[in-house]
């Protein structure tokens, strides 16, 4: 596409028009030679997907071609052709829900033509035609008006469309047609044979799983992040000059990392439906909760504002220093890695299916966070307020004063988490009590920064990535419960420390309404 | 479906399966009742199209039902009922895209099925049964392909899906049935008439046009996103105690004026692809650049991104005094104020289909900038560095003075600037360079900022604040760019300046190349 504007710029710049033609179609097979490689290139499964579609249209067209076949059948295997061209869709959940929609679309609107047809049957011609229209009328208004409601439109848009169709051609056949009973059931056959040509070839041959799309997207996402924040924090840190402001940021690897992820809502959520389609289960027959993956990426698109305005840091047109950067380089490079491997964390919990320990994850960050608090006030350049920040004269000294020892009571009980935690079961209820403290120290930490970090000077720009590093840390938070949710929703394996080579176990009550929440959807169609 | 969850949840709570699902049935009447009325308030013209199709497949079943008329196209009829429900969609861009793909494909189709079918048509029927079943794969696995390369995916997505129908229809049925010729003549014929009866009733019919909303939705998004500044300005410097951390951010009236934006990417662009087939154009047959709202809202949605980070602001978890931010709190209001501004003029720029003049809206800006800038020097916590910090002792420093000289040039340039403006041209040129100074300026503000406003201790959450509020400035300047683009390229009328009762007349060579480049696409398929 690029390719393309570049050439139709060319071309009404100087050249006459016929030129330009000329020029166009001698480039088209190269350029489209090209884009055809690359398509096949970036996913061969859509090579798969091709002959696929191409064997099951030649299977259903040997219902029109073998004399024994045909016999059985008859002019009606068509349907059987439009149903294949029509259904077959590149992933297993794709293919099921239009398959599915188009065969109860299709039942239902033939019971209801039937039963119009039962009412219209006994006066005469005239009137019949009259009613005929009046229902076909009615019927339309209201199908394509239901077809407006959120959730029809979201879950049996096809299937409302597939009925409106068989409704309408049924019902207008019937007038003219005394044996419409036998074409119905004729045709609803070659469908089913159509759908299940499908089926067949989309389940057991090659299948493409939408679910595991969405499985390995949320996976790399997390991923790009992780990398993502890393280079940022790195290259705000780095010696060379190069981070001016860019306007063609579509170059920048830091963009390539969260660009896809910004844009995810519409794929993730089509994946997530399509894939509660999917007869995958797992143990004790409980379906894997799709939907808190979407909830996983929505939870990550929250979380990437923040890492586009920390991008914006290193765009801006302010700068502070190297000279001032420099003294808490080491801190905020260890904060942003740390994030960073939380990220990873996560990404590598999901993809083993296994939980990860939230409590050594928020140890690691409030380590690197007090690192850099302790960076902040060991420089030089500080000066603090009287007795070291802590006198009450301001209110929010005082609260701070007052989480200090808050903070006191996690410090002391962080390495001892750590300890138990080799050894030990850790209830949930003391878990949460852990994260309320992490979080309280993380607050502290924040309010601190916010003080010790301004009594010099020329910082401006910087406490304000720091102040976006830091807040980053908390968005964080949302995305580690979702994460944590997913893997207790979708029965992940439990934590094992793989240093300690003991096992910390994590056990929870089994979240049944959630798993019941999940289900409503799909149970409610099938 | 908020309700949907409660009641599920609650379901599964206490009451059994039985109860539960009586209670579901008890409820859905008025819970679909309700969902149903709300989906027509919503938007009147949902009514209207569904009415509309009502009557298009009353009108297409005429042609069965009307003796004379099924006389003329007998049992091809069903064609037309079917290519009705198919093809009329809701807007006028959609039907049309839809039509046309389907009437290309299926004359396409059409065409290379006889071309098979007169080379298959010399040997033994054995033979010819092989050679359709082959060209039948290969047409199938072709056409799968092709529908996977982004360019055909995006616009004749539909079309090579009928292409397909079409051709394995024709080819399959020419094994059984001599005179193809004249059925197909009659399916096309009937696919004709019923492409007519769906562009006729949505064009003139009460029509909804894809360009218009995408034109509503533009200008409500840019109010939408000065309401949500304005509010959060307002919010930060609010006495009131309210802005502690909220996470039903849901319920947020900042949030709600930022949320459509975030994922508008997919519903622009589908928009802006469905007005492209829109047979509307402005004077001189030059058709309305309907990919560049597609990029304003492009250069909205990152810009948005900062109003995102500022809305974190307010809810994170570290604050500055109340006392210190009510020193700067007219400044940044004022500030607030004027970015609102620009954004609610650009929203009526392209409402009232006239430009705007980039120079007001920015020395505006300037001045709002230079307020904060004294504002914050004037205050007595205030201690700059030695010389008003122009010592040229630090790089930026060193940068500052230098570009302190270019600001004295526009200071004395803007007043003129207002002034030539009321009564003398502008050429673009001169514009370009007072927009150049102007971003001078606004840089050294941001300089002077980032080392003034650090003397002061508690500020760095202000700071933050503060800093994304002036890096907003920055990025505004994209979107206004796009819109003055989007200005040029769909000829609005020139600016007038109201107050003077002057007119300041903003002329440009015709973007001829924009233009054309804009063309390519719908042009290349019509």
């Amino acid at each position: 596409m690029a390719e393309n504007d570049v050439r139709s710029n060319r071309c009404s710049e100087g050249m006459g028009y016929v030129h330009c033609f000329a020029d166009k179609v001698k480039r088209f097979p190269g350029l489209a030679g090209r884009e055809t490689w690359k398509v096949g290139k970036e996913d061969p499964r859509r090579v798969i997907h091709s002959f696929k579609v191409g064997i099951a249209l030649t299977l259903v067209s040997l219902l029109y071609l073998m004399e024994p076949l045909f016999n059985g059948i008859g002019q009606n295997a068509m349907w059987a052709v439009m149903t294949v061209v029509v259904v077959m869709e590149f992933t297993v959940g794709a293919t099921l829900s239009k398959g599915l929609n188009r065969g109860f679309g299709t039942l239902l609107a033939a019971s209801l033509a039937f039963l119009t047809e039962y009412i219209a049957d006994a006066p005469g011609r005239i009137f019949r035609a009259v009613f005929i229209a009046i229902a076909v009328f009615v019927i339309g208004t209201m199908t394509s008006y239901v077809r407006f409601i959120p959730y029809i439109k979201k879950n049996y848009d096809y299937g409302v469309l597939i009925f409106l169709l068989t409704f309408n051609l049924i019902t207008v056949s019937s007038y003219r047609i005394d044996d419409v009973w036998s074409i119905a059931e004729d045709r609803i056959t070659t469908i089913a044979i159509g759908c299940a040509i499908c089926l067949v070839m989309s389940i057991l041959v090659f299948p493409n799983w939408s679910g595991e799309d969405l499985h390995n997207n949320t996976i790399s996402r997390l991923e790009g992040l992780a990398n993502c924040i890393q280079v940022c924090v790195r290259e705000y840190f780095n010696d060379s000059e190069e981070s001016t402001c860019q306007d063609d940021s579509s170059e920048d690897p830091i963009y390539k990392g969260y660009k896809t992820l910004l844009d995810s809502k519409t794929t993730d959520e089509t994946l997530a439906l399509q894939a509660s389609w999917e007869p995958r289960y797992l143990r004790y027959f409980h379906r894997i909760p799709w939907h808190q993956y979407a909830k996983v990426g929505a939870a990550l698109r929250y979380f990437s504002y923040t890492v586009v305005a920390l991008h914006g840091c290193l765009q801006s047109e302010i700068q502070t220093p190297k000279s001032i950067r420099a003294l808490y380089k080491d801190s905020c490079i260890r904060l942003g890695e740390e994030v960073s491997k939380v990220l990873r964390e996560l990404a590598n919990s999901i993809r083993n299916n296994r939980q990860f320990s939230p409590e050594m994850l928020s140890n690691n960050l409030n380590a690197a966070l007090q690192d850099l608090n302790s960076a902040l006030k060991s420089q030089p350049q500080l000066v603090l307020g009287s007795k070291n920040g802590r006198a009450t004269n301001t209110p929010i000294q005082a609260v701070q004063h007052h989480d200090q020892k808050l903070e006191e009571d996690t410090r002391t009980s962080s390495p001892s988490v750590k300890n138990i935690g080799s050894s030990s079961r850790l209830g949930c209820r003391s878990r949460e009590h852990s994260r309320e403290l992490t979080k309280k120290v993380l607050r502290t930490q924040l309010s601190k920064i916010a003080i010790v970090s301004l009594e010099f000077s020329e910082a401006l720009p910087f406490a304000a990535f720091t102040s976006l590093l830091v807040e980053m840390v908390a968005k964080l938070d949302r995305v580690m419960d979702e994460v944590e949710d997913l893997g207790r929703m979708a029965y992940f394996r439990e934590f094992e420390d793989v240093e300690n080579g003991d096992k910390i176990v994590v056990t929870c009550e089994k979240p049944k309404t959630d798993i019941a929440q999940n289900d409503v959807p799909s149970a409610g169609s099938e």
